[in-house]
């Protein structure tokens, strides 16, 4: 798509932008979005699910009734109805009181991440993540140029006790990043106990904690957990986002923190780009008028469930005895682990000729790991796609294990 | 609107937050927004003119024939088939081989200018910035602590000869920002002679020119004039917005730069936000298809021209022989310079009290000058209120000056 040129600027570029890398992969997701290419790749909302008479008239209503107002500019807070409506959504997720004056409406999730990375970190400060994070969030963080303290994940989300011990040891992080529900690319859920405790490590250390949560309303089974900005709402800077509860086109986001950080937070956010579309913010707060948008993100719940379900169950059926993979509750996302001669970036060329595509689990390391695993994301397709997408990889993998073998010197 | 606390976390802000100053008006602009105020402040387009039965058409048909794709996640560039409608659309402004894998789709221009910031601006860098100029710019740049290199401004836009000058002396700027046509705040145009001046040294001199030109096509009286880009297609990396040409609304701006920058701003813009909201940009390559576009923009622009006529005679009938103004050709602003004695911050709230607003010469210098400076913005209120509103400040004025010399010692 953009074409290789001789540069006559590059001695002029900002020492940031040498953090910022594209993806080795996005030569191949054009590739990926082929027709007959099952994409198990991008972690696209099944927008299709929405009903076109929901859209129709919410849009008509909108231009009809405040046609001027959604075409004007706006201020950076972002509309004050809105504003209240997310502030009613996220008590749907244990978030009870939220002040819409301590709510800035952001272009997306992403939005809000880019401006809490550009507030807080400066070129070698340290900020931890899980390992693996999400992509978007390291690409975000990235331009500002950190140092990254990496704790890992298991079945129950970050291990907290590594959080711990990386403190003793002395990290000083601005802030910890954490997706605790059906995380991104991991799957997995934060557990409570875990929760408890990062919260008592942060007040304690004066760290605040920055929680993503763009997945939180879309579980299958068991309970929801109470959000950590639930569990304290000083400490705790909040990211919400409309992008899988409605629709990422609309690019609808907000963060919810105390005025102290807000304050900055906006005057980034104005400098960022002014403000969010107003048509875009009227459209989604009329949408979330009313029970309609419970109806729809069921049928959408309901949907990624038997896609989950096609996804773990062809994975038990087909994938190498050796490997493993997380069994999320919730979301958009199966995080494989495969044997460790495999190498999940070299093998996706294979795999786009098989007429399949993952993402390498490397994008979702700061630190180059990740080789032998790939994220599985099930939103997308249909079942039978999904089905047929894993029986492909594992065909693959298996082709690979044989040639492996074959090439193995004899003992 | 954000209310005061103490902030735990004020050591943990990065560097460049310092930077980020609250504009000392915007808690009048609160005020300002209120019914019975004529704000001359804002240069809000007058979107009301506007047919209703237009943007309906265009959003119903974006729903019903792409609503999945409106949706959806976008790729970082934008939409192709919007990109080749903003190619040419900047036809109608002397560019007419735009390449649209050349344009990257923003939040506005004003996304445009921060990820320009971005990608070229590391702390103490300098930066070549007409003086006055606009203030979103100031503000998105000041993010990233460049050393500004001020260029003053007359009827013929940039004084070339004093950007020379700075270049003699040592200048090493990373770009040169200028708005050519009808700047904001200063309502002057670039004359001929002096755009090829400027494209010329810069060329000479290997520094970006980042042409920004919002107002281009509400020209009200005489010939337009060649951009910038058009002069040197590699030279200069221009920034397009449909906030005056269609709605702010909709928050839709773009770059057109060579490969080698776009390379690096696209990356910069998916870290900033992903991609701009695919619903807005099928609604603006709608709206841009065929000429309905034109017809409400000449309506536009001759409501612009009766408005800044309006503003010009109220200023000649009624404000002090010691003032004087520039005389916009198209655009929303005149630039107003009143007596030394004069302190437009101080005055505002006392205008305001008179019901009628305006932004300060200050807010358009990143170095404290314009205290007897003023943006007015005939662009919003109707002829009738844009008289009334410079009348008040006529009368607001004459009121001071009575004042001052009244309590003038006596010789």
């Amino acid at each position: 798509m953009v074409e290789f040129s001789i540069d006559p600027y590059v001695d002029l570029y900002a020492h940031r932008t040498s953090g910022m890398a594209a993806s080795e992969v996005r030569a191949l997701f054009a590739v990926a979005s082929q027709p007959d290419v099952i994409s198990l790749a991008g972690g696209m909302p099944f927008v299709e699910a929405l009903p076109t008479e929901d859209l129709l008239a919410v849009t008509q209503k909108v231009i009809e009734e405040r046609g001027a107002l959604a075409l004007q500019y706006g201020g950076g807070l972002g509309q004050p109805t809105l504003r209240e409506r997310l502030a009613g959504l996220m008590a749907e997720e244990s978030i009870s009181d939220a002040d819409p004056e301590k709510i800035c409406v952001t272009a997306g999730g992403s939005q809000a991440i880019d401006i809490l990375g550009k507030i807080f970190v400066d070129r070698g400060d340290e900020i931890v993540v899980e390992a693996p994070s999400y992509v978007g969030a390291l690409s975000a963080f990235s331009a500002y140029e950190p140092k990254y303290v990496c704790i890992p994940l298991d079945d129950d989300g970050m291990v907290v006790d590594e959080f711990e011990e990386a403190l003793l040891k002395g990290a000083h992080p601005k802030f910890v990043y954490t997706i605790p529900n059906f995380q991104n690319p991991g799957g997995v859920t934060l557990s409570l106990p875990r929760r408890e405790r990062l919260v008592a490590l942060c007040r304690e250390a004066g760290i605040p904690i920055v929680e993503d949560n763009p997945y939180g309303l879309l579980r299958f089974e068991g309970d929801p957990l109470p959000t950590l900005k639930s569990m304290d709402p000083h400490n705790v800077i909040y990211i919400g986002s409309l992008s899988k509860v409605f629709a990422s086109g609309i690019r609808i986001g907000w963060v919810l923190t105390e005025s102290s950080v807000l304050q900055r937070f906006l005057l980034a956010k104005e400098a960022a780009d002014l403000c969010t579309s107003n048509l875009t913010q009227l459209i989604a707060e009329d949408y979330l008028d009313g029970d309609r948008w419970k109806r729809n993100l069921a049928t959408l719940v309901d949907i990624y469930h038997a896609r989950r379900n096609a996804c773990i169950r062809t994975l038990e059926e087909t994938f190498p005895e050796d490997s493993s993979w997380t069994h999320p509750r919730g979301g958009f996302y199966v995080w494989v682990t495969i044997p460790d001669q495999f190498d999940s970036q070299r093998l996706l060329a294979a795999a786009v000729e098989r007429r399949v595509a993952y993402v390498p689990g490397t994008a979702f390391y700061p630190d180059g790991r990740g080789h032998n695993q790939l994220r599985l994301a099930y939103c997308y397709p249909s079942e039978d796609d999904v089905e047929e997408g894993v029986r492909r990889l594992a065909r693959l993998l298996a082709d690979e294990e044989a040639l492996f073998l074959s090439l193995r010197p004899r003992p």
